[in-house]
């Protein structure tokens, strides 16, 4: 162990962020700097390189005093090389990243899937502190998970462990989705597929209250979580369907992991108990009796800084 | 490394299954006892042990040169003592199982669970060979599974993963299982599961093959597999359905894991590619694109002999 430093860098579509942090998870300096996409985001590698480099001058820590740099990017890693498969949101296709971050940097450099290091920065710091066995559920724009096991993350043969927005939920039928498949669980219990299951409930129910927020404005997840709040049936439909079928999910990613945490973040997760009280019952509904009695919820802690925490998490492991 | 020699005993509900494996995973030795459930089991530890002791006598092996002993049994395991939580097939609840094996036959001893020891026979010289991430799925009287990954067994909080049975299949209305809960994996895609399913299939199609094999003597699901094979389409749709939700059930696990491949074993795999065909289409409807990519499928190739396997393997592996 030659520094005291390191680098958590968290890729995403429209910002990096950046942060130093110590060996004890202390954040010294966190930034921002915007994520070029022009030309297959062809400048993000340098715009990053030159951005840690001058912040750590500007902060008077000497490289060698760096471990490392742990890179979160939203996509398909080979995390023994850093090389990226494809990142869609910000363009990349077959970018050797890690070692071109290396060489940029003369920093030693690891990279993950940006939802793997959310749950890595969870297990170091947040809501899952210190668990073995651990999975992490983002629900946003869409669902993205992490999961850890024997204390590891799962990367799995190429890169796509843990991609639990993509299990299938609606076998026959179901809502067409991203990845080119139907049915999975990211079109029904993402922030979109709430607001999705809200409009069809709403056209059903034009007395509801949902109804109203639709005519009103653009309706959000938070608005069908509000609505729920004040009784409005329609919601309450709503929220008990996507809880049912995400509990379902997670009990039976749980079959597989036995985990003794499940920690659920992103932006759906503001809902706190509205969201974890229902989820929770479903889930105890679908999980192996034994399996349930390991495990507990919890609303993930990190917030924003989570990418950044597990990229410094990720340094750490490997030194 | 002091010995030459691993131990592997594989515990099941009427035998014990014992081998004595070289390094090199050659068999020098194969024997069974019978597993005597009386009084709870508790004859069993001492059974295992004396047997051990007298055939490592009879084949001029000092006990110097055993590495140790991996013991496979049904049931939770707590992987790091060796305590066993409950076995119910062979009536075991509470038994601190690897410390007295230890101390009867005076080698190291290592335990796990049995689906998990098959698992990793598979994974050292059968049909998983060498992969870093494998779900090995045994369809037999119930379904059971084993998972690697990162080079690992999962053995989870508490001795439940990989418990791929108890995977919920059917959200609602489903048929009882054994532990409890309604519509699990086990109770569509076992050898169980296949039957129920053929009897229903059969009441409804009173012309078809199924009926008449239902009338004339006890059915099984070899019969199933081999009415389909002639074109009974009573049949035909029963292996369509169970390969459907057993191929959904992996896929939505693989999403977890993605592994590099897919063993399954148990009877129910005797069908070949009656089975695996159908099933490998619909793993390939269900899965995430780029992680059916990574994997392919394989019938099991070690049969009786991948829990001791397995359990030689486990002591190889933490030496």
């Amino acid at each position: 162990m030659m520094g005291h430093y390191y680098i958590g860098a968290d890729i995403g579509g429209t910002t990096v962020k950046l942060a130093i942090i110590e060996d004890n998870g202390t954040i010294t300096k966190k930034w921002e700097i915007p994520t070029n996409t022009d030309n297959q985001g062809e400048a993000i590698p340098s715009d990053i390189a030159s951005s840690i480099t001058n912040t750590l001058k500007e902060e008077a820590i000497d490289t060698s005093m760096v471990v490392g740099i742990g890179a979160g990017a939203p996509g398909f890693v080979d995390t023994t090389t850093g090389y990226i498969h494809e990142a869609v949101n910000i363009g990349w296709k077959d970018i050797d990243f890690g070692n071109l971050l290396k060489e940029l940097t003369g920093m030693t450099v690891w990279v993950d899937n940006d939802a793997n290091l959310a749950a890595l920065g969870e297990n170091w710091l947040g809501a899952g502190r210190g668990c073995t066995e651990l999975i992490a559920v983002t629900l946003g724009t869409g669902v993205g998970g992490g999961i850890i096991a024997n204390g590891q993350i799962l990367n799995g043969a190429n890169g796509t462990a843990a991609e639990l927005g993509h299990v299938t939920v609606v076998p026959e039928g179901g809502a067409p989705c991203n990845c080119g498949k139907t049915g999975c669980l990211e079109t029904v219990s993402s922030a979109t597929g709430i607001v999705r299951k809200a409009k069809e409930a709403a056209e059903k129910h034009p007395e509801s209250k949902l109804n109203a927020l639709l005519n009103d404005a653009t309706l959000t997840s938070k608005d069908v979580f509000e609505a729920s709040k004040h009784g409005d049936e329609a919601a309450k439909g709503v929220i008990a369907e996507i809880t049912d079928v995400l509990g379902m999910a997670i009990a039976n990613m749980a079959i597989a992991i036995n985990p003794e945490k499940i920690v659920i973040g992103g932006g759906v997760s503001k809902a706190g108990d509205l969201l974890l009280d229902p989820l929770e019952k479903a889930y105890r509904k679908y999980a192996l009796p034994r399996t349930a009695e390991a495990s507990s919820f919890g609303i993930a802690e990190l917030g924003n800084d989570a990418g950044v925490i597990g990229g410094a998490f990720l340094v750490k492991k490997n030194n």
